[in-house]
């Protein structure tokens, strides 16, 4: 699954994550340290809890075949594609468009082995060429999870459940679930009489919240005013349970409506059980735009931004077109989105990057790098440099390189007149960065033995390593 | 930096990952949960001893404009790169080849500050086509680092000392890593008076190892053949210190060739100091494939695989062919290759693969949700079952369910006759296997208050943690 690319919802708060808008493609960012150190840290969350429910990591290459992927993809997505010639074979490669066509391809030609059911997560990019896009709108990070073998409302609410709890875990603080079934609006068409096309032109209609077009649709072809109405009322029938009530009257006694709202409301009690109820919206109108979607299918808001952060449901029929059916749900998650929606804690400028810088003349760089292994062994993150210049200038060269370098602490080996088991330390650089600039580093930096220092980071040691 | 496409080395050792060939791309492959999960591992050790030493990850787009990044590519990449067509705006887009190009872009177009030295590390996939290529041979995973604005033998050897304690950390047991400098070779060629024409060709004869070849450039021109003896041996040089004392003879006093040997030395010494001596060997006729490579380099092979597992070097004009001068150097690894390379231990086919599956009839779905969420809260990796089927053999649906996802512990909530606060567990499920295919598995089930249960996982909570 995939955050549906297709609907018309505005694509707000896309922040660029660096200024190279004319030297890299559009649609494509560099990801700096500062904010891919989050990126990893939101990846790395997110896999950890999925992890924790049983799904395995799969790693899917990063083109294919159009031809080989092609039954899984509706053609308003190959178009999306970024496709190339295969040199070897001349068929047609195109840059991994979605997850969850890759995995069902993997699955149905039996490289995961007979065992069912099935839990595989993924963290990859997806590639969709968009008109207009801003930031990383073409290259799109995602997390997901697919759990393959099972048709029941267990397995329904199970991934929801699982999603709700990922963004717990990243700190999200206010987001909505909206939750529907796609058999709810499919069968309200099919008793409508519509046209084969004119369903299929509704449907898009519906997936993209587009009710003036819904509407133009529904008055091209002679269906009864009750019918219409319905359609009609369905995609604005979202809230709690009275939707379901309101949805059973539409139905009128309908099996075809009936059985996708009773699957409906016993997955809305089973998340409202876990606890998830506040984070609910149940909506009739509910219509991803994968087209491989069968079943209950849902997508997450957070409030305030009006892109979807992910979304997902069940695929009954997707495996199937590659030749192997079994029904299957999943769910995946934006993470450049999320990444822009989480509030991390703010770093203030005099935050470290490092906790020691270790310098030295060239004439000490064995000492340097011993000194710099012996930090390292102990957890510190460390740096090492070697500096030019006069004996009486080192240790104010080496404070200004630990500024620079955002070193909590700076370590001189080799300094004139320090023995070989002392070193020269100025520590709580980024307090004393003013002193430091008036060149008085020399008044704050004091002779320590080797040992002490060693002694000292170690006392520091689990502190350093909680951070990193 | 990249593990050399263009030598003719034997790529010995390629496993095919799975068995896909004809229905995904040669040279891309799904890595299916086993392997991924060691590949993932290995990442992530690589890139925690590169975060110790300072470095910071940076993502890179997954595909840029020709025109832009060709500086930094020499023609023979160019032409094995994929290449499309940008639909925005007509440029040539292509999928990145080489991530240290990359990385010089960003930095010379100043993205990532001012501050000098810059630590930079990353992990991501280049993509190469080549003609015959088994296994993941066209889209490559690399973890790598960058040491950019020093020019000192410092840094020189900071960026191999860091190799090879990253081959280390991930149990490599027997490596050499090939260490050399392009200026001795370079330096030759200039002194015997070949043409700049010869001396391309000589370059990438010695890039490849490939003396004939080299024999029949030299063979064109007239040169001495005191060059031409030089330029022949100069390949074969490789050992130990010896290596730049005849390397010293071949220089007979030129500082051109003196000043390359006299780096290479002090370079080797503080590696030796380092305690990298045995993983050593110098080589006057390493030259690695790309050009951007202009002082000290290196490759690192395993014992017993010919192909290369990374490498790097010294690249000092490379970031100034995108505007802004500043010596670097960085190193390689191919993710892939050491995935293939490194000892893992052996997991028998009993190895658990989530601690509990909890399994429950429809009618329990709830509690199920329940008792799963309070076993992961304790850190247990746990998947959730309802199970059809009768009262009377729901403990041995629930242990075959148990077996086929390799669970450690099944538990059932809600069987017949126990109440709300018990369940039915099955505890060590794998060496029960064959009692539970004769289906005697109620005879090995117990009875147990839900809140032991918990108590029991709580124990055995830290085992379970250290191993996730």
């Amino acid at each position: 699954m995939a955050s549906t690319p297709l609907k018309s919802r505005p694509s707000s708060g896309q922040v660029a994550l660096s200024r190279e808008r004319s030297l890299v493609p559009v649609g494509m960012a560099t990801i700096l340290p500062h904010a891919a150190k989050q990126v990893r840290h939101l990846e790395e969350q997110l896999l950890s809890r999925i992890n924790r429910w049983g799904y395995d990591e799969i790693i899917l290459p990063t083109f294919e075949y159009l031809d080989v992927l092609a039954p899984s993809l509706e053609p308003e997505l190959i178009d999306h594609c970024y496709q190339f010639v295969d040199r070897t074979t001349g068929r047609t490669l195109l840059l991994r468009p979605d997850a969850t066509a890759q995995i069902a391809r993997t699955v149905a030609m039996g490289f995961t082995g007979v065992a069912l059911p099935l839990r595989l997560s993924y963290r990859t990019s997806v590639f969709r060429y968009q008109m207009e896009h801003a930031g990383r709108g073409r290259e799109i990070f995602q997390v997901g999870a697919e759990l393959i073998g099972l048709d029941d409302v267990t397995s329904d609410s199970e991934v929801i459940d699982l999603m709700i709890e990922c963004l717990q875990t990243i700190g999200l603080q206010s987001f909505k679930v909206s939750l529907g079934h796609v058999g709810f609006i499919k069968g309200l068409l099919v008793r409508s009489g519509l046209s084969a096309q004119g369903r299929k032109l509704a449907e898009q209609a519906v997936a993209k919240k587009d009710l003036p077009r819904l509407e133009e649709v529904l008055s091209r072809e002679r269906i009864s005013k009750r019918a219409a109405r319905a359609i009609r009322e369905a995609p604005e029938l979202y809230g709690q349970e009275e939707v379901l009530a309101r949805g059973r009257v539409l139905a009128a006694s309908d099996p075809d409506l009936l059985a996708p709202l009773e699957r409906l409301a016993q997955v809305y009690q089973l998340l409202c059980t876990a606890g998830h109820k506040d984070s609910l919206l149940l909506d009739l109108g509910e219509f991803r735009g994968f087209n491989y979607y069968d079943g209950i299918v849902f997508d997450v808001f957070a409030e305030g931004m009006g892109a979807e952060l992910g979304g997902g449901g069940r695929y009954d029929h997707l495996i199937s077109r590659f030749g192997r059916p079994l029904p299957s749900t999943g769910f995946g998650l934006d993470v450049d989105r999320l990444f822009r929606t989480v509030a991390f804690p703010e770093e203030g400028v005099t935050a470290a990057r490092v906790d020691y810088l270790v310098a030295a003349p060239p004439r000490a760089a064995r000492r340097l790098a011993s000194v710099a292994a012996q930090l390292r062994r102990i957890g510190a993150r460390v740096v090492r440099q070697t500096m030019k210049g006069s004996d009486a200038t080192l240790v104010s060269a080496a404070a200004t390189a630990g500024l620079a370098q955002q070193a909590t602490t700076v370590v001189v080996v080799g300094a004139p007149g320090v023995g070989p088991d002392a070193v020269i330390v100025v520590a709580s650089l980024a307090a004393q960065r003013s002193s430091l600039r008036s060149g008085t580093a020399s008044r704050l930096s004091r002779k320590m033995g080797l040992a002490d220092l060693l002694a000292g980071a170690r006392r520091s040691g689990r502190k350093i390593k909680e951070r990193s």
